[in-house]
């Protein structure tokens, strides 16, 4: 099992940026995301996807970080710009044990580096919450989340011009 | 050359969401970026982290984004939840000529559809640009972004646990 935890969360603020660490995080193979600061709207929109798009992915806000990490029964990785190489450290992260991938946003507290079994840089550049998520996913899925089924209502067909989906009635 | 051009680009609502894709570009090895509306503090922001980190990525915003797609000597890629499955597309984009990555926001104009010379989805569901551009760069570049040396005056050294950056004085 994957759960990612979003640090650092202002509803209004970082309204979109959330939006999408929560999307990538249902999309790349997560089972649930945890966000620090109770936003009842955000819980809307990511349940609305999950309706038409499939899936049993879950969201929960206004979830206690330092609780969750401190009684976290599994691996947790935490994505930094100051972290250790992704190449060196994804292949030590053990698979059978259920993993939460803690990304922050501006200023993460020490707290986080210290409780991490992994600190991991996806790269050491400073760029986003969104894109660490996502590459850190891709990897450690080794790409198999470009295969999973979703079953949802909406199903999107690839297609090398325009927009090809398929919508199934209630 | 990898240049990356953001459509639909509104300062206020999607300020960070840009900044996010802009910083994505500059660390994925991208040289440029091109937004479609006029912002110069979206221009002052990313300018600030190249002083500051390093290398001379280039961003252009208020840029005419049919006449710089019309006028595009070199190869479009259109990076869309509708595209064709990256995996068989990313091989076949010849590597000896300039790059157009186009990303959207909600709705992009057919137009851009028919103008890439390939429309590629990072994954058939509904997630983020930023993470799009992201993986997109990360595979067409075969992670070659994590090598790149941008000698900047904050070098930042990977670490296990804590911070560990050099700041050169100027």
């Amino acid at each position: 099992m994957i759960s990612v935890l979003r640090l650092g969360h202002r509803p209004f603020r970082d309204k979109r940026i959330t939006t999408h660490v929560a999307l990538v995080a249902r999309a790349f193979m997560a089972d649930e995301i945890f966000i620090d600061t109770k936003d009842e709207e955000l819980e809307r929109t990511i349940n609305s996807v999950c309706d038409r798009f499939g899936n049993s992915f879950s969201i929960k806000t206004g979830v206690n970080s330092y609780n969750l990490v401190k009684n976290w029964r599994g691996i947790i990785v935490h994505l930094t710009m100051y972290g250790a190489d992704l190449r060196k450290t994804i292949p030590k992260i053990p698979r059978d044990k259920d993993i939460l991938v803690v990304v922050g946003s501006e200023k993460v507290p020490p707290f986080f580096y210290e409780h991490a079994d992994f600190n991991i840089s996806i790269g050491n550049q400073p760029h986003s919450e969104v894109a660490a998520l996502a590459i850190f996913l891709d990897r450690f899925t080794e790409g198999r989340w470009l295969d999973k089924k979703f079953d949802g209502k909406i199903i999107i067909h690839p297609s090398d011009k325009g927009k090809d989906a398929t919508i199934k009635e209630d």
